[in-house]
């Protein structure tokens, strides 16, 4: 039995992951006979079914022991691979019990993301194929230059039958000369994709990958494999590999808090600041999570997650045409999570969370520093200046931020909760890392993309980002509202011309909405039984959705039918357990997304004053420029949520004013030679 | 003469301030015959032809010492009132010379905006009107209580005629029943409205002010006087008025530089940092300006500047239909500037500039700490952890912040030029203050905005501004291109449906575009006459423009027709000396938008390949929340000018990576007691 003081969203520990794959194994054995062990890919905590966990958290906020707390199942899901097939399983076993409690196997054609074990096997295999070998030999590079393999989802697309296998598109790079292992392998890209089978454990074939420009259409190799990479020169992101200086003129600019921080971690995963209090969560999958959201005591998120991102690449030229990556389900935001640094990923005091994953035998892998949480400043929070006395009072804006940093392969994402003490939560995604390339002959220029290094392609692409937000504004029971400013006749009732009203369209039945900024569309989530005293209107948060664009893919194309989320920057659906992936379950080669949102959403359900979840689809068409090479700026982009009416004032009218006594300042004089009457 | 070493772009001191206004009054004097004072508005700069500074910025650029850099006449731009009539002059003055060089008189209708002194007298002269008083005598409120007046632009409507005096709109308000001079007014506000005239110096009229809500449409009073405001409540921002206390648990966060700041100022306006050096300018009108912006010596940006807003308001009762102020032309960014203060506005080390405005009479007034600057840090600048190795780089982004902060009369705004190590510039426009108010009866709501607290009716309203960019990508003749992200049909080019295209379209003609996110709609402001080494596309900056709601009142309205800026997210026209203003150079009271940027852009010049300005608008439809009040948290709107394909790498590659020693952070440790397994 589990240890019966765990709260119910803390995540397994190191015990019960060892806990999980030995019930899990102890059944498979007895149903079986065989004494095989199983591939596992992930283990992780089921959370409770929200029925029992809310009346869990009610009881814990109400102050009620924990040990008097509603019973609430202790339960580990399990993703593995039977050993002699290729169907993948997602398992949920108790810990209370030590029994199976349900099982989904995956369907003809689904197939598991490709984990850490699968990636170095690929790896090895691929790098000591002859066949692979003999290809790269003929590149003609220096001598005992490295090459390296990125391992990339095979994708899908039209042709693709519904029983294909799982494969493995390699991706070949090589180092610059003095190949040194942090050398910025992206500007040689090899023009050979190996394909591997990871159930044959072989070799199925090599692609070649087109190198031409715009006049070469859709053409293979045109320039023959010996010079092919001729024109290619070494371009560096590691400060020691790179040619130039580093800039020598940053002071530095610590961040102090000499009394510690305003914020508090109880119970491994409580996190309370500024009125603010929620429960910190870690999976393989969505990495960070955020549960059981209040502020002052009031009932605000039950849960906040990103649910699926995608990345398709716009190069029709085959095998690149496949080139779609689906970061959560492929590969896991969790599974990739950085272990963060102090002093280099965040400034200032800095808390850690740490987790566990697990590996392909079942054991944990102990997963450090992979959340962090700080306070940062925000610069002015609200101002006013008297003007008929002079006196202005100024606050500033402290913020919270749970930050988590993942590498897919080339690319790098931040993604940040900012909580604020006016009652905002943003959602901060960031991109940042190297750009997926490949090869382009000399002096040529692409359709496709950009060329961002000598013999270096970078191709367009979107990233489109799908946030999970389940609202429990003053309770479970939420509507979702769409206003906008409409313009209004110029007549009697507007002589002037000069009013327009707000039109409400409350969502009856389960579906999506998209963003309209240039009609001022923004959404409400409310709860309709709930008034706010002051105004007389429902509470409510207002989500201001980002208006991305969406994906391109032509409506027919496997690229587009994978990725349904990204039709739409909204959908609404009602509650039900289990419901977590927009792109679906299975995400990796999937030909359609199978029991994704769209999904969710065509049930048609009732979500007026229902438990209700909002998705929010939004990214970046990225094409890339030269100076996102040899690595990218930050890109950012922001979700926020505001209360509307939720409190009865601004809720950051208490925070101290901003006096020189708290923040000591410094004034920099003015330290010129001209005359001294100032510019 | 003026000294010779003053820079072209450095602001008139005191002096100069004073000898502009003599070097005036002498000549009206000269002219007239008659010794009555001149009744003077603002002096300030006038900045040199471009012609002639370009000359001088690239021989400063080149080395060339002061005094021998090419002639550039010294300029003061004076506004003022002729002392016996209406019509208000803009003249400019040679400081070389002293003579009068041009000058503009407003025409029929045309009214220079409201100055400090006229609102100090309207102030005087309307709290002590005795038809005032008896009036509001009326609304029984608290004995002694104090009756405040805010000042209002007139404003116009489709019944002004076009030979309309110059008036002042006057919204009264008192303070809560204790009397402090801190009482936050906006929570009583009184429903008469007196109207003044400054030429004549006395009250015109008292229009009354609509209290009713939805079903009372149009109709004015619809309770006593005595009882119109009884059920109005205090509702503070001022700490020591508050009824609850202020937060005690936010622990002081400083930000230090141990070594000093990283950027240098010279000559009073200089500012150089990290590769960066622009010139910082002010003016009464724009505030904050910056000039010859360069990175690493090279030519971005000749001038900078927010151009003009409007701030129009929804309720179409008279008088408040009028209800729309243009915060630059009728009051000045400048003359509203906050003097900011060390340790409450910024926080860090900071360097304030300081310059001069002028009064009525023509004396300088000194503007204390207007403009500051600052360091903060951004957040991670970019990072890639490379998977095979697990070693990580990353830097952070270091941020230099050009901020000034503005009052008018209620609102607040901070504005803030943002200059990044990778080459990207951003402008930060955030709202804050109070909102404007007007009386609500009990327990109704309205139309025209929403009830923030007891009585209180916060209207809505639009915030649009429209910034100026004058660009110089590596010279002054520049282009405007609009480029898509456009899907392409599924076929033999595109066999799968995943490829999609980059459509390019040049602005030939000046003239206007729209953002459109949903498109991917970017701009590029190139310089088609070099072309990037790497990718061989046009060197050039990106704009993402703000998709923002544009103008919701009818197209024939006044409010819409003086606002013609705002009927475009964009703008390009032709350079020409003076093109300024975006609303107008006459903004108060305004009929028409006339001379102003609509009309700039239907000159219909060549704008490929010239010298070319480009003018954004973009704002906040404000529909305001009961979180908006009593002060409102800061809501935020960047512009974004990415370097794309101006430089041969990101910029930022050699910033120092980020490491434990530099920035000294500190590890904050779980203090909690549950168990060893972290959560």
């Amino acid at each position: 039995m589990t240890e019966s003081k765990v709260h119910p969203l803390t995540g397994l520990s190191s015990a019960e992951i060892k806990r999980a794959a030995a019930i899990l194994q102890n059944i498979y054995h007895k149903n079986d006979g065989v004494l095989e062990k199983l591939r596992f890919q992930h283990i992780t905590l089921q959370e409770p079914p929200k029925e029992l966990l809310m009346l869990y958290l009610d009881a814990e906020c109400a102050g009620v022991e924990a040990s008097e707390r509603p019973f609430v199942p202790r339960l580990a899901e399990i993703t593995y691979r039977e050993p002699d097939g290729p169907t993948y399983m997602k398992t949920v076993v108790s810990l209370d019990t030590d029994t199976e409690v349900s099982t989904i196997r995956s369907q003809q054609g689904q197939h598991g993301g490709l984990d850490r074990a699968e990636v170095i096997e690929t790896n090895i295999k691929i790098l000591t194929d002859p066949d692979v070998r003999r290809e790269i030999a003929k590149f003609n590079l220096p001598e005992n230059v490295t090459v390296q393999c990125d391992t990339w989802p095979y994708g899908s697309d039209n042709s693709s039958e519904p029983d294909h296998p799982k494969l493995i598109q390699c991706i070949l790079y090589a180092r610059a000369s003095h190949n040194h292992p942090e050398s910025n392998q992206y500007s040689f890209p090899l023009p050979i994709s190996p394909v591997y089978d990871p159930f044959q454990k072989k070799l199925v074939r090599i692609d070649p990958i087109a190198t031409g420009g715009k006049e070469d259409g859709l053409a293979y190799r045109t320039v023959p494999a010996d010079v092919a990479l001729a024109h290619c020169t070494e371009n560096e992101y590691f400060a020691e590999l790179q040619k130039t200086p580093q800039r020598k003129d940053l002071k530095p600019l610590l961040i102090v808090q000499p009394e510690g921080v305003s914020f508090d971690v109880q119970d491994g995963s409580l996190v309370s600041w500024q009125k603010w209090s929620f429960r910190v969560g870690f999976n393989w999958r969505e990495g960070m999570t955020v549960h059981d959201v209040r502020y002052d005591g009031r009932k605000v998120f039950y849960r906040l997650s990103l649910s699926e991102m995608t990345v398709p690449y716009s190069d029709p030229r085959s095998p690149l045409h496949r080139r779609q990556a689906f970061d959560l389900g492929d590969a896991g935001a969790g599974s990739c999570a950085n272990q963060l640094a102090l002093g280099c990923d965040c400034l200032g005091s800095i808390h850690y969370f740490d987790s566990w994953l697990s590996d392909d035998q079942g054991n944990p892998v102990h997963a450090k520093n992979v959340i962090c949480l700080h306070e940062q400043d925000g610069g002015i929070g609200w101002k006013h200046t008297n003007p008929r006395t002079d006196v202005a009072a100024v606050t500033r804006k402290r913020v919270l931020i749970l930050q988590s940093i993942i590498t897919v392969g080339n690319y790098e994402y931040i993604f940040a909760w900012q909580f604020q003490q006016s009652g905002t939560v943003e959602f901060d995604t960031r991109a940042t890392g190297i750009l997926a390339t490949s090869l382009i002959d000399a002096g040529k220029t692409s359709y496709w993309g950009n060329v961002v290094s000598p013999g270096v392609l970078a191709t367009n692409h979107q990233h489109l980002f799908c946030l999970r937000i389940d609202p429990m504004i003053d309770g479970s029971n939420n509507s979702f509202i769409q206003e906008e400013a409409v313009s209004l006749p110029m007549d009697g009732d507007n002589p002037h011309g000069n009013a327009w009203k707000i039109r409400k369209t409350p969502l009856e039945r389960s579906g999506f909405a998209d963003a309209a900024p240039l009609q001022g569309r923004i959404f409400k989530i409310v709860n309709e039984k709930q008034l706010n005293p002051i105004s007389g209107n429902p509470v409510g948060f207002k989500l201001v959705p980002q208006p991305s664009q969406l994906l391109l893919a032509d409506p027919m194309s496997s690229v587009h039918k994978r990725a349904r989320f990204a039709e739409h920057h909204l959908w609404v659906t009602k509650y039900r357990d289990g419901d977590l992936w927009a792109g679906g379950l299975w995400t990796n080669q999937s030909l359609n997304e199978i029991d994704g949102v769209a999904d969710y959403a065509a049930r048609n359900e009732n979500v007026r004053n229902e438990d209700i979840v909002i998705w929010h689809t939004y990214g970046l068409t990225h094409h890339p420029r030269v100076e996102d090479y040899p690595v990218m700026p930050v890109e950012a982009i922001s979700v926020s949520l505001h209360p509307a009416d939720f409190f009865d004032k601004n809720p950051a009218s208490d925070v101290p004013v901003s006096t020189q006594s708290a923040n000591s300042s410094v004034l920099v004089p003015y330290n010129g030679t001209s005359s001294s009457d100032i510019f």
